[in-house]
């Protein structure tokens, strides 16, 4: 079993995500963090409690950080048009869940569930990394205990898709996507590279939905408004984002990987990229020495991650 | 016939691309403007008079600039390890060249014939950017009449070669690559993502200049430490990154291109990193608007190049 913290910002594509980990038989949800990012933090964290309700999820949802790691940083506004003002699509999401929070921070919530399984914990990381680098930054020492970092942010060899230089969550938080990234613990960053090339259509979405149940009938319902967004750049299909990095815990045999350290630009124009410095290439001197080592996906069979996906959400 | 201006700072695959300009029947090479990069400006200066009396090249040498567009930029140190302490590969060449050079500052002889040749000329800038940022800002009026400039420079959807970021041509001064990316005229990145893929062997090299008579012998000659270097990466071979923006002119059906604007990051540990805003995709505001698309060569047909670079380096 591989045991999981799902840190995410639901968010369309964060559902999906979600769904795909409980159903998965081979996951075992530890909890749900929230982190702020496709929408404020009050969003996603009432997000996450109502989509647990439906769900019926039993791992704990706890809240995230509603700064930036650097608390200096100007907050970003939110992408409505991507994923709904309610953060859902608009489907009206009731404004309170009547559900517990864990009564932890998120950070806390990570530091202590690591703790309490040494080793044996991956990180899967959907939104901003400002959880994770609070994590690290009160707990170091945790970076020892993960076993792995799975991020779905970044875009190295592709441009980005809020600038040309930044995919949104990196760009969202750069400070701490930087600290995640140098940290001594494997990280495995899932982004635009790869999850621009994993769609998933509206008439395959409906027929999921027919087979699944209500569970996959609701996220049917709260990914229409997201499709539409999507339509331009696919056509009548979403982009299967956040999924990818779950599939990567179960099915990493389907990612083609390059190896080396990462670092995020935090300054200047190109404030948010991701850039690699691959191993066994000669370089001069730069930011990038003495870091660890990461894994950056670089290509995906999609088609294969996407029969994965579709025979995942619709188990029962 | 294509009317060119080249901006060189010789420099081993610089030379490989001046024989060629000189050898294509459908180049006339107007003159030869030296830039510091390889080597310093006295030195990469001095080996263009040398090629030209060696190779008996009737155009003209202007020597280039000694600091960078930015005078308050740190010079960077110059690559010996690369080019040889002499820029050609340590091959004894003389101190003084008794040539004369052009009265005027590259910067001031690619104004006057620019303008003397209105429409007609192609700007082939292989080394920094200084000499045609110094003569866009002198003339922003050449803009509009130059035919085209294309340069050697950049790692857009790649790695770098100096930092995981930058490219040397636009790490050693990126101000005046940013200059020349922005301006309203036509530029073609020839960069690592295209130059990285075109190599020849020492052995090729050494056919070659059985053929090709005393100037290829020279060739021949002053590559062997550059393909020393280069031995680590591409195996007893040289990168032909020069000649790469010399053969788009002739024959640029072998590129595969993408338009968008450019920009050069300037600060922080992704300095020198050329960033593409893709023409066509949706982002956010960024510093990319409203500045004019380039074309940006994301893939060649290296084979085809290569055969067309041997053919006319032995031309006679």
């Amino acid at each position: 079993m591989h045991k999981v913290i799902f840190d995410t910002d639901p968010g369309v594509d964060d559902a999906m995500a979600l769904l795909f980990l409980e159903r998965h038989p081979d996951i075992e949800l530890l909890g749900i963090t929230t982190a702020f990012g496709n929408a404020s933090i009050e969003t996603t964290t009432r997000n996450a409690l109502y989509l647990k309700q439906q769900w019926g999820l039993t791992a704990p949802v706890s809240r995230g950080s509603s700064e930036q790691f650097d608390p200096g940083r100007k907050p970003h506004p939110f992408p409505a048009h991507i994923h709904g003002d309610d953060g859902l699509g608009n489907i009206g999401v009731p404004d309170v869940i009547d559900l517990p929070l864990d009564p932890r921070p998120a950070h806390q919530f990570i530091i202590d569930t690591v703790m309490a399984n040494p080793g044996e914990v991956a990180l899967v990381a959907v939104g901003r990394m400002t959880n994770l680098a609070n994590a690290l930054k009160a707990a170091p020492e945790i970076a020892g205990l993960v076993r792995e970092v799975i991020i779905m942010g970044g875009a190295v060899d592709v441009p980005g898709n809020v600038t040309p230089a930044a995919e949104a969550n990196i760009h969202g938080d750069p400070e701490a996507a930087d600290h995640v990234m140098t940290a001594p613990w494997k990280v495995v960053v899932v982004g635009l590279d790869v999850t621009l090339k994993t769609t998933m259509s509206r008439m395959e979405l409906a027929g999921l939905a027919k087979q699944g149940g209500a569970a996959v009938e609701l996220l049917d319902r709260l990914s229409q408004f997201y499709i539409d967004f999507y339509d331009g750049e696919v056509k009548d299909s979403m982009v299967v984002h956040d999924t990818c990095a779950c599939v990567y815990l179960v099915a990493r045999e389907l990612f083609t990987t390059r190896s080396g350290p990462v670092r995020v630009l935090t300054t200047g124009i190109g404030e948010g990229k991701t850039l690699q410095k691959p191993d066994g290439h000669r370089f001069g001197p730069s930011e990038w020495d003495g870091k660890p080592s990461q894994l950056v996906c670089t290509d995906v069979r999609a088609d294969a991650l996407m029969a994965l996906v579709k025979k995942t959400l619709v188990r029962q």
